[in-house]
């Protein structure tokens, strides 16, 4: 499982002394080749935290030969200074691997608006160097948790001999383009640069892009991909793909799963719309709406609330002729009232809403959850 | 107070029993005269409800006698038979009130998707009408109301002998454009359609508009402008233009201030802005950041997710310029660490925020409130 599930891959996952608590908080992920391909995807906020402006330089150059992600401290909104910190984790990890620095990628988690405490970190580095291994994914992924309840793995195996594997953060500002998210997939298939790019770019845009926990985009999402040729297989593109977007769905799911204070995952399907654009828009409208992942909240099959998001959108649509199901029970029909609310179970933590905008054949799913008093008490106390 | 404090106006409330519980739920504004001038924004949700399809096509010919207000249902997505009941209620009330039901304006509030117990308000209309007085405008409010815990009435008096009155209801699900949220004033300022219109325009642009108390848009929002003449003043247009705006900016601060389940009213400045637009979408973006929210809520001032909700918008800023205050205390300065966040009293139940974008010299108010688990309760037993 995890990161090291793939052949090439080596990893750890150390408590540095970041977190007050003592909890694990540095995780290091090497590629020991024979290749050093690698892809990323970052969040599009405009205010990026300082690992995020290093790594999209580290990326350009197509190669990682490392990645060190700390938890603990997202080193956003720190100026030059926070800059020069990820500058230095890059130089010690490059050091003590005997690396180029710039071959080696930085991500961070946790507060906006604190320095990282340095010494803790670097000294970090070395011990979680020295802990290396090709057992290490676990510790990799324990290690990168926050608000996290459980740690993410994935893995996707090839008949053919090669495999993806991945881990993931992320339990709030999860939002598309991205969530406050870190995640790192490794694979063992032997693909170059552009083609891990395509694949990765396809499988973000259908899964971590259209998970929405709470609308808020964080300024530190990552996701890296990287391959170390180790299987000596080159595998099909579309094959590949696949593997690649089965990872990513499955831990966008468990992202959502875990997300902060939520008691229900809501699957959020529109069909019938014109375009697939439209589609994803009118289903982040009904993710974002805080009504309406309230009534979830409540098992309350409001389903006027759904209406509500889909009318603030500009997707084509007939406000007559919408369609709404909550779990398979279509309780508003051309509009109005349908099939008797009451018919409605929604006892269980998946609930299925579907939004039929009957004006064309394109579909998309959005994921988010539902709005909890938990979400509130938890982020009304996360950096006191 | 209310919407009698102008002459030329009767008002009643009453308990028609399209409330379960009881209580009023049913209100009618009528204008005696001379003047029936009238002018109306309503949302611009594009899943209307009925009474806001009705009062639209009232409004296209200037001029309305009287106003018929529920509360207890909102009449939205209820199609053709909804549309019908609206009809007859406008038919009922012109009717008793010997006037043309194309004067007639209706509005409605309460739960999505369920049809109006249409005796209930057909026989509560004629008690309404029965009930009309010039003192009559606080028993409207208070029929008007959902989930308020207070009625709204504000007023503004021209020394030159004319007032602008008015009544608000709305407590959730306000969003600009804009909010679950019925409105109507009255003035007996001797003034024709078109200058009403453009003094609610201007009026609701920079208040109704820019309250957000949770980002959800309304199905049924209106804000209604009546004028009778009765004072036969003629106002300066700039002077009317004024009384009408502090009146609405007097109403919106009483709506985010009891917003459902707030605690904490966050007015939010955004300065230093390349153009008004760019201040007003990153004053959004900030009033709608359901973390920060929480933060507020939890008395921390967190302004990295202020930087946060600021990276999201496409206004002009760089984001090493960005500087955040959070009760007068620089919390953010050039975008990173500013004066200590320790000095921040957030004691008190009004929070400001300053967002300096450093780009410019617009500016703009945006008005929210925190995000509470008082909230999560309220919205998720709404319908049950």
């Amino acid at each position: 499982m995890s990161v090291t599930a793939a052949q090439g891959f080596t990893a750890s996952g150390v408590a540095a002394g970041i977190k007050e608590n003592g909890n694990p908080d540095l995780a290091l992920v090497v590629n020991t080749g024979p290749r050093l391909a690698a892809a990323a995807v970052f969040t599009s906020n405009r205010v990026k935290a300082a690992p995020v402006l290093w790594s999209e330089q580290v990326l350009k150059g197509g190669q990682v030969s490392a990645v060190v992600l700390n938890s603990g401290g997202a080193n956003a909104c720190t100026g030059p200074l926070g800059f020069q910190d990820t500058h230095a984790t890059a130089e010690k990890a490059a050091d003590v691997l005997g690396h180029s620095a710039g071959e080696v990628a930085v991500a961070s988690t946790g507060l906006i608006g604190v320095r990282l405490p340095m010494e803790a970190v670097l000294s970090g580095v070395e011990k979680a160097a020295a802990a290396l291994s090709e057992h290490g994914g676990e510790k990799a992924a324990i290690a990168i948790r926050t608000t996290d309840t459980i740690h993410k793995t994935a893995v996707a195996q090839s008949p053919a001999g090669w495999t993806v594997g991945g881990m993931a953060k992320g339990a709030g500002m999860l939002a598309p383009g991205l969530a406050t998210m870190l995640v790192v997939l490794t694979t063992d298939a032997d693909v170059d640069t552009p083609a891990l790019d395509t694949a990765l770019r396809a499988a973000t845009r259908t899964t971590f892009d259209r998970i929405d926990s709470d609308g808020c985009m964080s300024t530190n999402d990552m996701v890296l991909l990287m391959a170390s040729g180790a299987s000596g297989v080159t595998p099909e593109a579309a094959e590949f793909a696949e593997a690649v977007r089965e990872v990513c769905a499955d831990l966008a799911r468990q992202l959502i799963g875990d997300a902060e204070g939520a008691s229900k995952d809501i699957r959020i399907e529109v069909v019938g719309a014109d375009t697939e654009d439209d589609a994803v828009e009118v289903g982040r409208s009904i993710a974002r709406n805080n009504l309406l992942k309230c009534a979830v909240h409540g098992e309350d099959p409001n389903w006027g609330r759904v209406l509500s998001a889909i009318g603030t959108t500009s997707a084509a649509f007939d406000p007559d002729q919408l369609n709404v199901a909550i779990n398979d029970v279509w309780v508003c029909k051309n509009g109005s009232v349908g099939e008797d609310r009451e018919l409605v179970d929604m006892r269980y933590r998946e609930v299925r809403i579907t939004a039929d905008l009957a004006a064309g054949g394109e579909s998309a799913v959005v994921w988010t959850n539902d709005l909890t008093a938990d979400y509130v008490h938890e982020n009304s106390a996360y950096s006191s």
